[in-house]
């Protein structure tokens, strides 16, 4: 009989395609990578939407003590772009040594070890998740800020920008970088203006005045040690503005050639515009007076229960051009699409990140699988459902998100470079072992050198940064970041399990020497259950397999049934011998077992093939209609020794829905995307897939 | 090379079998079946049950009125008790007719047709899961009217409640009725104590006074229109004592021969009962002057604040017995026991009515497959999510879950009714027919009488209930009631279709006189990605079932790991030709589909066997790790015309958890539950699996 009635499409689902755009193919991977100027937003977004909170929240931390200490905040601001600075540099060390994105977590893998490495890249997932939360809570704050109408819908708000940023982000990371290139200048552009404008007024005479200024604040009486605790909290808080520095380290590979060139001064130029805007929005902060409290009730004058407390942002914005102003507008709408782009930041990072780990075996595999749009669906996925819980459980609060956040951040900060001091040290070491003939010396003086200032550098930021995670821990840890401190090692002991997990199967299942052939015998086996198109393809399938005995099996459960099988069997002669089997269980696979069991031990080990017939079918929802027995079958059979199971595919017309409308040549194309005369076009060539076959594939002829 | 390595076991994992018992053979089927005794608190206790809430309900209503409406109680209790003296008796002559536990579904579907069937069977359903809702609700009540300190937990309680009865009925069905039938009993006696205790006191001139006898009441100034319709509330709201009647209908098969007398016996029995309870409670909470509010604010003089309204139950025990004495804990105690068996008895008629939809192909077919325990584990499952959803939806509410209650038993009830006129009728037609000769006449006199009498009950029955329907409606409908008449047409329309489905199905897989065989060709394809043990052992099955021609096709996705590939296959000197296909995409499959296509284009259609390794792994997470690559592929080359998909196992150390401890002849035991041995105790034989094989088997050597 003929099975010949279908032809496959290329066409993935309409819908699909729409939301996630063209499939594309690996070639086109090259025209994926980024180029400066629009590498720019997608790894600097990040860094730079920070300071939209970092100020703020610095200076909410030091009015807990009152306004007087508002004093404080120009050197805390000092210290925080101090340690920026060191940061910065330090990671240009750090994409120098270490191009291929892993970033930190690679730093600290092969300087440090197993267990820092995984530290680090636990400490980075849990950061994506909460870059993406604090990033899209505090865009929503702004977003409030100027349209308190949408208030109440606040969390809504969020989830739902999480979830469209996972679609765009579905959709591959060109269209994203694109499609999110121009607010991020505009960000840049408005603020750097707003603060330009807002000094200038000062000088004038006529410095821009907050709306909450005028609220007083009733100060705790705090004792000596209080002060400087409250201080190194505000210090802590205004870190936040570090958040994201790392996003360019990571992203290395996804540049244009030459990829460190062009991400080091990424880096540098984004740190350079981060000190700016945040020393900018700061003093310009304290100029217009905000006075932003973590309750707003502690604010004298302001009604709590009126309305949200406008943003930071959104004070200055509205006291430098006016409330309601155009330019407030803009700023607010820039504010808000800046800081969704560093949630994008995490949705660029954590896949990658993921099929690093996926990679090396510390994740599932299934991480490592590039997508329809070669960009690692799965990661995405995960990533977003993540965010979505986090920005839930607190609430799409962000300033106690901002308490969970910096910890990870400087977790592997410190950690990636402690291994950048190690990297150093070994570099020295090995040009210190260099023949002392002139040449080589030679050569090796400039690496030397640059070994040299390496060192320094990472040694500096080394103990800055610990130094750092010190005060961050002690200041947040009872503000709830302890919840870090358990999320980070449970992470970190998963992927060490996965990773021993997969070693053991490795194992297992590698190939030694005494692997020999030679498995004697061959039955086959067709189960059948009532006689039907399926069962009689696959009584053909086993027969064009001429197995040296091949039988059809029957299960008798119901008297009647196996009556007319067998009636059938006659009527229809089928060439095949047919076997029934009692059962006096409901179960189908025990009797089918015994038997093979019992025929085994009489013709010795032979092996047996048992021909299942699979319904393949076009909806999600005939699944659950269809194949459950059948499969339930397969899973108790193949526990026999010598049993294989050969799945019969049988499709239903609804199966033709997979096809899609346009008739192709191949199935599986909706995955690669294009038909193959453009293969050609790549210049590559699929040997036995398109055109005549290979040499390999005519030796199979005769 | 060897895979003898395993033996299976015949053991379900320990933890299954702790909580759900030995397994149950077919055989063990017959002693689960119920004598009166027992299943009376079974199919009762629903109905029964529903005592401990009616009266209440009615008076409540009522009560809105105002105090004075109370003394429209009698009368409305007594419509509902002629009621449920007709129903009864109508239910005895559908028992007779249609013994087969179909119940309402069977009779209204093979008198009136497809559609009032399915109507009907999804008013059951429905109501099978509000029966759960509402009798858990209501126990629940009780229990805090008890113990008022569990009233935070009122929600979390009755879901437990529901966990709890889905693990007991997962047992099997005797344990269930026998556990439950102690409380069944109590329950009757202590409330018919009760209720003697309560006559005899009134007639002694010392009636007992309800705690909320001196609670005033603001009625509402009601029209002439608005008091009758109050009244017709508060009958609707009374008829839920009719409620689980039907159950004994539902559960014929579930009693011991005689099984019509026994069930019919049981009906009248229970019928018989509830009136007593019914019609006892409702005059002793009159005496006791019960004023139970739909709202308790509205109770003045109750601090509705200070905790729950107490049950007019726990009221009438309180009054009789005194609150907190013995007798008022045990009446409370046995009360909540009851109405969490009469949610019990969903959960016999659910599953088995889905087994008759299913068998009838109205529901997907694994709702006929009898679970470990001989049980419709599937559909217990589904009831008891459903039931929990609706508790949580409705905050265990019960006035709110009655309202949408009684609709669809009375659905049910009139349609049932209705198709059994028709029944009648047919008999009546049918018995006209005969010969006029004196012996057939004589041997039709009697049928022809009970069939007159059948007729004339079930007409009452028919017209009663379709005018309660009515009013139940009208006076409902804005009280919730509506949602239940968008459930009942969407699940009849699912059902519809599922039948159109799988008659669809049927039609496209008929075998038809086309049928031939002689496929031809026949190439196996052994899919290589490492060279690994199971993918040797693929290799040597393929090589052992001998196919004409066989080549390990491996997909060049990372030039490194296949010019390592193809080093290890010289050293290894596999006995199989290795075909390397390039491929440009990420995509495994697609390159493999162009190849097998153009095999097929160069040689005639081929059938062609794809050897794919399959791990076995022993815990649920491994598979996550597991097969993801393997499965997609099989997926996408089942669509290609000729190609089936054999997979061959590979049973991960891990794998052997599936089996359990001790090692056991066959696998697929763990469902059928009983050892070879004693499968021949049971008097049938397994021929083919125990003993000597059968001449079919030895037919197969040689």
């Amino acid at each position: 009989m003929t099975y010949e009635s279908r032809e496959p499409a290329e066409e993935p689902p309409l819908a699909k395609r729409l939301i996630l755009g063209e499939p594309l193919t690996s070639e086109a991977l090259d025209d994926q990578l980024l180029p400066k100027k629009r590498a720019l937003p997608i790894f600097a977004s990040d860094a730079l939407s920070s300071v939209a909170y970092a100020p703020q929240e610095l200076l909410m931390i030091l009015l807990v003590g009152g306004t007087a200490f508002l004093a404080f905040s120009p050197w805390v601001a000092a210290a925080v772009v101090v340690l920026l600075i060191v940061v910065v540099v330090s990671y240009r060390q750090l994409i120098k040594a270490y191009p291929s994105g892993g970033g930190d977590y690679e730093v600290a893998s092969k300087n440090l070890g197993e267990v820092p490495g995984v530290v680090v890249a636990a400490a980075l997932l849990v950061d994506y998740v909460l870059t993406v939360a604090v990033s899209v809570a505090s865009g929503v704050d702004n977003i409030i800020s100027a349209i308190p109408e949408l208030n109440p819908g606040r969390i809504e708000l969020a989830v739902g920008f999480v979830i469209l940023i996972v679609i765009v982000n579905l959709r591959g990371v060109r269209e994203a970088s694109f499609a999110f290139a121009i607010p991020t200048y505009v960000f840049i552009g408005s603020v750097a203006i707003m603060i330009v404008v807002g000094i200038t007024r000062t000088l004038l005479g006529d410095p821009p005045i907050a709306s909450s200024a005028e609220f007083a604040v009733q100060g705790e009486q705090l004792t000596q040690a209080a002060v400087i605790l409250l201080i190194l909290r505000a210090f802590s808080s205004g870190c936040s503005a570090l958040t994201g520095v790392e996003a360019v380290s990571n992203g290395v590979p996804a540049f244009r050639k030459p990829k460190i060139r062009n991400a080091q001064m990424t880096l540098v130029l984004m740190g350079g515009i981060a000190i700016l805007l945040f020393s900018g929005l700061t003093a310009i902060g304290l100029i217009s007076g905000v006075h932003y409290a973590e309750n707003p009730c502690h604010l004298i004058g302001f009604d709590c229960e009126a309305g949200p407390q406008p943003s930071l942002m959104a004070q200055i914005a509205a006291a430098t051009f006016g409330m309601g102003s155009i330019p407030f507008f803009i700023i607010q709408a820039a504010t808000a699409c800046v800081l969704l782009l560093a949630a994008n930041t995490a949705f660029n990072g954590f896949p990658l990140l993921g099929s690093v780990l996926a990679r090396d075996g510390y994740a599932p595999k299934a991480l490592n699988t590039r997508g329809d749009r070669l960009v690692y669906s799965n990661g995405m996925i995960i990533l977003g459902i993540a965010a979505i819980a986090v920005l839930i459980v607190y609430q799409a609060n962000l300033t106690t998100l901002i308490q969970l956040y910096i910890i990870g951040v400087f977790v592997s900060f410190s950690l990636g470079q402690i291994g950048m001091v190690r990297h150093w040290r070994r570099a020295l070491r090995n040009l210190a072992k260099l023949p002392p003939d002139a040449a080589a010396q030679a050569s090796a003086a400039y690496e030397r050198r640059s070994a040299r200032t390496g060192l320094i550098i990472n040694s500096l930021g080394a103990a800055l940064t610990v130094f750092v995670l010190l005060i961050v821990t002690v200041t947040k840890f009872t503000h709830g970041a302890w919840l870090v401190f358990i999320a980070i090692p449970i992470l970190a002991t998963l992927m060490i399990g996965v990773n021993r997990y997969y070693r053991d199967v490795e194992h297992e299942i590698a190939v030694d020497d005494t692997t020999h052939f030679g498995s004697e015998g061959d039955l086959a086996i067709v189960l059948v259950n009532r006689l039907q198109k399926p069962v009689v393809k696959a009584i053909d399938y086993a027969l064009a397999a001429k197995h040296e005995k091949a039988v059809a099996v029957h299960v008798a459960v119901n008297e009647a049934e196996s009556a007319e099988l067998q009636r059938q069997w006659q009527e229809h002669r089928i060439p095949m011998k047919l076997l029934i089997i009692e059962s006096p269980y409901r179960s189908y696979a025990s009797p089918v077992a015994r038997f093979i069991k019992k025929y085994r031990e009489q013709n010795g080990s032979s092996v047996v093939t048992v021909y299942l017939p699979q319904y393949i079918v076009g909806h999600w929802w005939e699944s659950v209609l269809h194949n459950r027995r059948s499969s339930r079958i397969a899973q108790q059979l193949m526990l026999i020794h010598g049993v294989s199971i050969t799945l019969v595919p049988w499709l239903l017309d609804s199966s033709e829905l997979i096809y899609g409308r346009r008739s192709r040549p191949l199935p599986g194309d909706e995955r690669a995307g294009r038909p193959a005369p453009e293969v050609q076009h790549t210049g590559r060539r699929v040997s036995g897939a398109a055109g005549p076959p290979t040499p390999d594939t005519r030796s199979l002829e005769g």
